[in-house]
């Protein structure tokens, strides 16, 4: 297209060849880890400081081009996926790689968009402290990227989502313009907080640049557990003995279909070090920022008390590292099991109140079984914020075309008839638009239009994320 | 004035007598613990109910009416005080008094804006669990007024600021459309995060009308120690012992000048348990979650070492609740001492980084030396936060006109040349437009404006407040 020829030409003669990616070497950057924009003409323009984007941004001013943020490309939803409506300049930040700071006294860290969630936490250990923030695709999901989705995991039972982790963020506006500030401040109620309401837009609002991140107090001692029990309602009342005994220690409590773990152990990926088959499993961590919480001790009252309530059919406390991450294998290899597998996989990420875990799992069995009982279905994840994902193999060979479709349908409904969420922690991108659509009333959604336009008056951001739009040219890697 | 008797009579007409407020009853509403609005008409509308507000407000479409939020009235910086500039309807939530619901496994609670925050601590407290927030306003201040304002407090080292509190949030615009939910999701990523951009938003967006605040486990034990120091540098080195120490556990660090202490003494509001006097004494307050924590045996350690490494010239650990509770005592009677002093107070809220605090207290003593050598100025507040109130009575009797208002500037130049902020937790209101509008850049403050008229487009709600506007009839009480 020619409009990105100009594009390149502009951004190479003012900032030189190594800040553009075109052609073949672009097709990389043009989609996450589940939507590919395989028609989309792609232009990547990789800044190495927020003036170097602001200068970029404000030299394609007068182009009829639009602009998608990128960070690790490790997104679910299609957050980072142009969607082919126009030519698109997919903005990378994988050049801005810069820890700017590091204050231990301060307990926060100031980074530039780019540097990749594992590099951060790997910071933060050295500095004997650590960052409240993880999940699966840490190794590749960028800050920028982890504010901009306000990414979960595991840990945000005790440390909240990736927003929780925020003291400041700097952003470009897509006319250029530099907004916020990644300062050192704990406390700052200056006007509107910009940053919170740029974190989990998705990059629909403005490019983030740079985050300062709140540092909590490091590890002395972790520990874990793997309770075999017979329902998810009795993993709530062993999760609510694990909170009365550990307290805010408890920083995962990660449940899983004894389906999915024997799938996982038929793919080969991970096994239970638990001698018999059991029905559920519930992984519990805590940990202890003090030398003086008895993190050993509390874990075998929990476990005797567990046993003496009836609450458990078995349980194992990890007695080493090794064993702890042993446990930690075996929740991420229910995980990638299914990747694992040959055939389309459909992933869910609805969340409910914790309370009502027990309905939505036998809501979600009992939609399964009917709609497609031969489909195998997959439980797992974060029981201590409500949010079960649950991923389907749906035999596509055998099943009728639309039935994952339906199968998603059919979960989110579960969902919203607990006064649940269509996305606890993936995001809308282009993945959820219409269920998101069919969630929020008319007068919410018009409101973040709204919003939408005081910082994007043009458009040119990340279009046809969140907000539905005309379906453009990105395609779907696998089913939905 | 005609217009509010109109109003008055559709509300009562719609919804009885009980639910509005004119003349000289309606007084008290009209500001805060500082601002008054002396000349302004006013009319309260205190309804019932969510949908009570929606149909008042819609029921008043028509009038020519600003809207002015109303909660518990302990706010600070004149963000509930009618600007003046045309006829206002207060909009109090005094009777929006339920908690919805408190739920122990899901650790959070429901409850609607009225409830003031000392009534929603006791209800997690019978609850066995905690709420993460608490300042000195608290037995008057409003969970909405809270939100609104994004108050802080003393437990913002381990909690976070109110926003940190905040799961789910329901709020009426000012045309009568109720948007949101006070939902019970600990992760719910579906679009702009409406309801953080409204926490902190001092009710120029929306009236918030209940929340979904999390609940953090309850405290199994509360241990709390006084330091004597030499220097806000030297509270720091020990801040930092104390988190190495007890890591997370650490709830406060409260600062106080020995200035302060003595003019509490001779106020007879509190006095030091210590023996002798000294220049700086820091309050250490750590809390643990669990009955496997030996906080005292960490406080006992953090004393020794304090002592070994010489940090401390003296140190008292309080070895009951009694004494704790009197350490606490002396640092609100710090604070109070100003208010029961005969004269104007002057007080401040600025924020620097933690490590910048020695020089924000060096660079403020110095300007008030410069500016007004016959000033008292008090030094206390959130170390950990690097949040010190510095109050002032500045002498006007000896004074001259304008030095509480230059001793002001004073404070805020210190704080903004060590890239503070000119409000850590008091907000804009009336008080700040103006050092808002110096500290902000231009376009973030058209930003704010493009996002105020997103969801306010007549500009009807709590007007004049964050932003700079022609000065209306609000008289400030005491001086400033």
């Amino acid at each position: 297209m020619r409009i990105l020829e100009e594009a390149a030409g502009r951004l190479t003669g003012r900032f030189g060849p190594s800040v553009v990616v075109t052609g073949a070497e672009a097709r990389p950057y043009a989609g996450d880890m589940m939507y590919r924009a395989t028609q989309a003409a792609v232009c990547v323009f990789r800044p190495d400081s927020t003036r170097m984007l602001s200068d970029g941004l404000k030299a394609l001013a007068d182009l009829d081009l639009d602009f998608v943020p990128r960070g690790g490309g490790s997104g679910l939803a299609g957050g980072a996926t142009p969607d082919g409506t126009r030519a698109s300049i997919i903005v990378s930040t994988e050049r801005m790689r810069a820890i700017r700071r590091i204050d231990p006294r301060g307990r926060l860290m100031v980074a530039e968009a780019g540097v990749v969630l594992a590099e951060a936490q790997q910071a933060a250990l050295e500095a004997g402290l650590q960052l409240g923030l993880t999940h699966g695709g840490a190794g590749s999901a960028s800050l920028g990227g982890s504010i901009s989705t306000n990414a979960g995991g595991a840990n945000v039972l005790r440390y909240g989502m990736a927003r929780d982790q925020l003291l400041g963020l700097e952003a470009v506006l897509p006319c250029g313009t530099v907004i916020g500030q990644a300062s050192e401040l704990w406390k700052d109620n200056t006007g509107y907080n910009l940053a919170q309401l740029i974190a989990g837009a998705e990059g629909t609002l403005a490019f983030v640049t740079a985050v300062t991140l709140k540092l909590r107090a490091g590890a002395k001692d972790r520990q874990a557990a793997l309770f075999a029990v017979s329902s998810p309602a009795a993993a709530l009342d062993l999760l609510a003995l694990s909170h009365e005994t550990l307290g805010e220690a408890i920083c995962a409590a990660e449940l899983m279909s004894g389906d999915a773990v024997d799938f996982a152990a038929r793919m080969d990926c991970a096994g239970s070090p638990l001698e018999d088959r059991h029905d559920w499993l519930l992984l519990i961590e805590a940990e202890a920022t003090s030398r003086f919480f008895d993190l050993a001790g509390g874990f075998e009252a929990l476990l005797e008390e567990a046993f003496e309530q009836e609450l458990v059919h078995d349980g194992v406390l990890a007695q080493s590292e090794a064993q702890r991450l042993g446990l930690w294998h075996l929740r991420e290899g229910v995980a990638e099991a299914m990747d694992l597998h040959r055939g389309p996989i459909l992933r869910t990420d609805c969340s409910v109140p914790v309370e009502a875990v027990p309905k939505f799992v036998a809501g979600v069995a009992e939609g399964t079984a009917a709609k497609a009982p031969e489909a195998f279905a997959a439980f797992f994840g974060h029981l201590g914020d409500g949010n079960i994902h649950v991923n389907f193999l749906p035999r596509p060979d055998i099943a009728p075309a639309g039935l994952p479709g339906a199968l998603s349908l059919m979960v989110e409904d579960v969902a919203r008839g607990l006064s649940g969420s269509v996305s606890a922690e993936h995001g809308i991108g282009l993945h959820k638009r219409d269920a998101l659509a069919r969630m929020k009333p008319a007068a919410e959604l018009s409101l973040m239009a709204r919003i939408k336009a005081a910082f994007d008056p043009g458009g040119r951001l990340n279009p046809g994320k969140i907000f539905s739009a005309p379906t453009g040219a990105a395609d779907k890697e696998g089913s939905e």
